[in-house]
């Protein structure tokens, strides 16, 4: 069942310690089939050594487990908000990588300064409002995920495809699961730079807006040249 | 003798250069037998590369050498001040890592600011005080174990498993020693956040008391539901 | 065609990601051949796991490609203006460093505050002018190429062979592809060492005349004695 | 002849890039052998990946080149200052390690913070004065070993055995190569620490020297007790 796409998942968790983003299990990919309407995700706890395709956890958007012998990740409730919020996304990446990590404990958007944010991010990554007393004691997960689709509500997830959750860290989210591994690699490379940037010039401004479509618009969009 | 112990304390050991948690021989760890009362802990000044199980001392709770060739680390009195005062610990380790080293430095607490922390740590890394001039000249490393103690007065050591000794760096511990290598790269982790975090944002308040607790929760206790 | 030079320009590339320089496809080494009035450049979002010498593609100096089934890299038009405009350059390399893109993104230029610095660059390494609306909504990678020409136009470019692009990131070149990537990775420890520079003593100065130029010309000129 | 020595003097070379203290060819170290008067020292410019025992110079301490087809360091001068001076050493090390390099482009010497600090440096690592005009221009690599020299005309070399030459980097020492390259090591993860504690807590004090004695004068002396 959904071979392939196990496959995909499974590759992109392996690639989280690969590119550095996870410490021990903190971290976790999920890749959705819109065909199935059914989530592979990785399991709870597990280390990324260990973990193989039969680990792997297959649950409906409802997060009635359909295949699996292994608790799917904790986080699971959160990624199935988001892939009924956003129908374009088939991937989704949670992370506690640590420069972006940093900006979500200052509870701090990262800012657009400069063109390796603008190629991949249409403006600021926000960051969502802090959670309620009653949504932190409610079906948390659940909550995770609906105030990341608030903190949207005036945005294109597709074009900003990452978000930081105020006090924790940041899910990102692709087209599938590589892509949005990928995201989440740009996103703590960009935080990096944002924090180190402000050092050297606290004064430093927003990159400007046209500077931005043009980078943003070379490598998206039907008038994009990037790449073959 | 103490053979699973001893297999347990020689991989914690060298657990901590592929953490990158030490240079040199700047750390130890120790484990503790509570059916025999015995300590196996590394020897003092021996590097990682050359380190095998026969090179461990296994000493008794005041410090006699029961078994082994080599002088027990120099910090082996601090190690043992823990045992003697948090019966519910079975694994010591000290390192010189350089993130929580620095703040022991500084001689600040490491505060929650996320939660990162919070699932590890339920509330503040505290810094012991400054020791007094007759602690250090008086029997040191054992005053070094008290002065923790002292600062653990009002904690439970199981929920708050580091301490950063003032001018001087961290000890962590756990249910056995490879717990407490896995809080060493935690606090080591958190350590660098929290720097960070002030660096994006000075004003950066302590996340707040009902996430700490959620996410304190849902890993330990009776409630948890993390893993499998 | 060109059978060396593509040699050497596969292998610069590959030296990107060897001194951690890049991430994923975010750099490109170009090579002129002078005789030829060629250039052998990256071609586009290729990575660098699978690039060969076939990947290669040969652009005359108006950017027409002359060999190479490839799209050439999006930035080739920067390159040509910078080979056309420094005739004694014979290598061009474009990175997203990140020490370096920081202080790009901050719009400062790196001053020379020691001998490091010194070695290589004989003065501040320049941050260009922002770029204007026209310029960006034009031939964008043409006018960037254009703007690095403008910053150095009371500047040698063999003496400081390396540019911060404002917003965006850095520039390099050398009288090969090889000395290009050696100043990108010279340029990226100066960056670093620069804010930390900052960061111990806000208020330093910059070196003195005399240890730049004992310093650089030990290394550059007529009367340089270091190395074989 | 002096075989030991070169074996040991290449070994110490090649550890550089293994800590990671070098970048390219940014570093020597030498060693001295009292009985025979003579120094051996890595060749100028050489890399680290293609040197062998051939490639090291062998020179009295006039600097006259006694074996070896290679040009010696070009830093010889300042090495053979350094011996003559401080009678006991048997090593020396230079390299530009960034954090180290930091603060002596910042022109400040790096305090004792913490027992890390105290294991290896008694009391404070100081930076030289700026060079004068005519030291510059003068035998330069001579003058700089004579800054050093002055700048511990109250100090033991042997107590503190790093400096951080102003606007430059630091030189290290030891009683042979092996321990000038460890003590390099110390310096670079003190130099770093340091500043992350004043990027805590700006008002860091100074450890106590209390402290200070203590963590020293346990490794060190004749009633040290750290190791076997």
């Amino acid at each position: 069942m959904l071979e392939t796409l196990k496959e995909d998942v499974l590759k992109a968790n392996l690639d989280l310690p690969k590119h550095k983003l996870v410490t021990f299990t903190w971290g976790n990919v999920s890749g959705y089939s819109k065909e199935d309407g059914l989530v592979v995700i990785k399991p709870s706890g597990v280390s990324y050594e260990e973990m193989t395709v039969d680990d792997l956890v297959v649950v409906d958007l409802e997060g009635r487990v359909v295949e699996g012998d292994k608790k799917p990740s904790s986080d699971t409730a959160t990624h199935l908000v988001l892939y009924k919020a956003f129908p374009d996304i088939g991937g989704v990446v949670h992370t506690h990588s640590p420069w972006a990590t940093s900006w979500a404990q200052a509870g701090r958007p990262i800012p657009a300064l400069g063109t390796t944010h603008g190629d991949y991010f249409y403006g600021d990554i926000p960051c969502t409002r802090k959670m309620t007393e009653e949504e932190i004691n409610g079906v948390y997960e659940k909550e995770t995920g609906e105030v990341i689709v608030e903190t949207f509500k005036y945005r294109d997830p597709l074009m900003i495809p990452s978000v930081l959750v105020h006090s924790h860290a940041p899910f990102n989210w692709g087209e599938d699961p590589k892509e949005a591994v990928h995201n989440a690699v740009v996103l703590e490379e960009v935080a990096k730079m944002a924090l180190h940037t402000y050092q050297i010039n606290p004064d430093t401004l927003n990159m400007q807006q046209t500077l931005l479509d043009k980078h943003y618009l070379r490598k998206h969009g039907k008038n994009a040249y990037y790449g073959q």
